[in-house]
């Protein structure tokens, strides 16, 4: 395999020490010290320790699996607690301790920097969107009960996953994560 | 009105900073600014930054208004949505942007203070507790159809309040909250 580039390992060093410390609880030097370069090459990368933030955000996007929204070999509402199961069990491999990166930069940042909270802004639509999607279906499959149209259900389940991860970051415990579960079973029945 | 004391006005200052810019984000000198008094005041008066912030949140605990939850001359379920309804006012006065200080401090500082992390934890707990006992009291007067235990759907509620808040902090909108409202008020009819 490769080597990563060092711009690679940039990206990966930032992620891991926003997800640990926050943005502004990080300097330069803890990202470079991360990863293995000296601290000069950071800004041969990027121009900024926004700019970096900007990459991580996307990657970490790309990362929320939103694929297996779409995948529709499993039927709509199963396919909806799976993707909540499957970010549950991302976190637990980290204690809960990480949370979310868009909520935590999202409540770091979104007055100090237009362009990370633009990021977020847009990372979580896109997830509420796909989320809506499939209640869309689970309705027209008759699988959902709830009188909340989806438009409005999706983005709700969305920030209330947001809510319970941080509660679990807070608590270092799955229970809040599993409230979530227990009340998306409930309302999607 | 007596003029406050210099303490007072460190507390008030520090918790407008904290909330714009979180705890990282602001510096002793940022703090000593806002409140109009000399930098070297702040350390006769706490021992650090983080002393200073749980007095902050020991602050914001007891603003919640969580005693308007137990205030009987409102039916149960009128009384939890006039709560929320109440946050909801608070924070437009501040058009969304501040969001609430126990998530935004809790996400950026759970992994960095355990003291600071115990106190957003005993707040949340605090709130979602008083939250249980009105779904309690709305369950005994009939007023409850949900079929989730009220010990789950109080800090399921909360923990949504919290993911909202985030939601309209980094939307600047009215829309997460109001989203929260309808769920609420279809999860409790």
């Amino acid at each position: 395999m490769a080597r990563p580039s060092v711009r690679e390992q940039l990206v990966e060093a930032a992620a891991e020490c926003f997800h640990h410390r926050g943005f502004n609880g990080t300097g330069i030097q803890d990202i470079a010290r991360t990863a293995g370069v000296p601290k000069g090459s950071v800004y041969n990368h990027f121009a900024s320790k926004e700019d970096l933030a900007a990459e991580v955000l996307d990657r970490y996007a790309a990362s929320r699996d939103l694929a297996m929204l779409d995948d529709t070999t499993l039927a709509p509402l199963p396919r909806l607690r799976a993707h909540f199961d499957h970010l549950a069990a991302d976190l637990a491999r980290f204690s809960f301790e990480r949370g979310c990166l868009f909520g935590n930069l999202g409540a770091e940042l979104a007055n100090q920097s237009d362009m990370l909270r633009d990021r977020v802004d847009t990372g979580l639509a896109a997830w509420a969107s796909a989320v809506v999607r499939v209640l869309e279906e689970a309705r027209a499959a008759g699988e959902l009960t709830t009188p909340l149209d989806s438009d409005r259900l999706g983005p709700f389940l969305v920030e209330a996953w947001e809510g319970a991860v941080l509660r679990a970051k807070i608590t270092r415990s799955r229970a809040p994560l599993d409230g979530f579960l227990a009340v998306l079973d409930t309302l999607a029945r």
